[in-house]
């Protein structure tokens, strides 16, 4: 019987969601629970991998299970048995070829920046402290220019081994509620760092470093030499991923 | 010169305000910032000591310092030398007479709730994990009987030492924000345990444990034994105080 559960979680104190050896991982975390609970190893798999430090509100996995485990009861287990940083959201039973990163039609990720000359001891766990003054109005017409279809060679890491670097933005807004500053991007689906490297170009443009007309600039150079530094990954949380 | 200084903290590792032998508070860590910062002892008074686990966005202070620093240094000063978990938001010179505690006419809290089955992630520092649904129509209406001028002797500690327990209630009210629960009470001043013992009191009105109408009913019996069990420290957060 295969599974689909929806994940939350403070990604601070683990490396990322892929299983290493070198330090916790959320996969770690929830096949050991599923292992206790199945008694045989079970694999997770994940709409995505998720950086070292990045959270998430929607994190949607699949996992199968030999033997049959009522919802209610999996989902109290699954909980009981993940750490205080991870809570699993729902769990439903999902069609036999349900594959969460195959089938993701979007993905909606969330960047929080606190904006102030000091930082916020609430935020500092879930946000990226930028002290000086961020033009709002000049990011988001740049975050305007992200819309669409567009080659982002220019906006992913170098470790990033997907075919295309081709991606279909469908949002690109930012928000502002005090000193918190929140920018929401949602795409089919994303390059490896590339949101947080976005961040990185709209905050150095809001910071006067760099023009308001940057983006189609660095886009159309392919170059990712040219592109601001990456934004750090405190900041990240996939909020959502849509089926 | 006496100054005065808006501290924002996470007091989820202190053992509280006041200094104390056995462990770090709040009050040890501002003034050994200013210890370093001053080359002599330096002691710090607050507009009211919160107990361990419980934040402050907006706590008052004051010190006297014998020789002068300025304003943007000494900011910056306080900043660098105390931890992660402590903001200095504001240092200005205060009157050579100001008392954070007497002269304070007005102070706000909030107590925040996390309503849903499963914890969260990212509110388990700094809100209550009540897993049962709370009723929040009925919540509003018994915090109503909370405003005006009552006799507070049993919503406070067994420990309160205060002298009177009359009490002026400006601000007595709920909002919500999806499973995010918020109580906003402000009053001329608060005796010891008073906003907890009254979340206490109202999360199980709103559970159904008690009726709606029970607050005029324990107000009247002036009896500590009769209230509901005192909410946890970690939900609530010293907003503002008012001179």
């Amino acid at each position: 019987m295969r599974y689909r559960a929806i994940v939350e979680y403070d990604g601070t104190e683990f490396c990322g969601w892929q299983l290493q050896p070198n330090g916790p991982t959320l996969q770690a975390a929830i096949e050991d629970a599923l292992l206790r609970l199945a008694g045989q190893p079970v694999r997770v798999f994940a709409s995505g991998r998720t950086d070292s430090g990045v959270h998430a509100l929607g994190q949607v996995i699949s996992f199968n299970l030999e033997r049959e485990i009522g919802l209610r009861k999996l989902h109290r287990a699954l909980n009981a048995l993940t750490p205080e940083s991870i809570t699993i959201r729902s769990v439903d039973i999902a069609a036999a070829d349900f594959d969460p990163r195959r089938m993701a039609r979007r993905r909606a990720y969330v960047y929080r920046i606190w904006n102030d000359p000091y930082p916020s001891p609430f935020w500092r766990r879930f946000a990226w402290h930028v002290a000086r003054p961020l033009d709002m109005d000049a990011m988001q017409r740049a975050a305007n220019d992200l819309l669409g279809e567009h080659d982002f060679e220019a906006l992913r890491a170098a470790s990033c081994d997907s075919a295309s670097s081709i991606r279909l933005v469908y949002l690109s807004e930012w928000k502002r509620d005090g000193q918190l500053l929140s920018y929401h991007i949602e795409a089919s689906s994303f390059l490896r760092h590339m949101v947080r490297t976005i961040v990185g170009e709209l905050v150095e443009i809001g910071l006067g470093v760099r023009a308001v007309d940057d983006i189609p600039r660095l886009l159309a150079t392919g170059d990712r030499i040219q592109a601001a530094a990456t934004a750090p990954p405190l900041g990240l949380s996939l909020t959502r991923v849509d089926y």
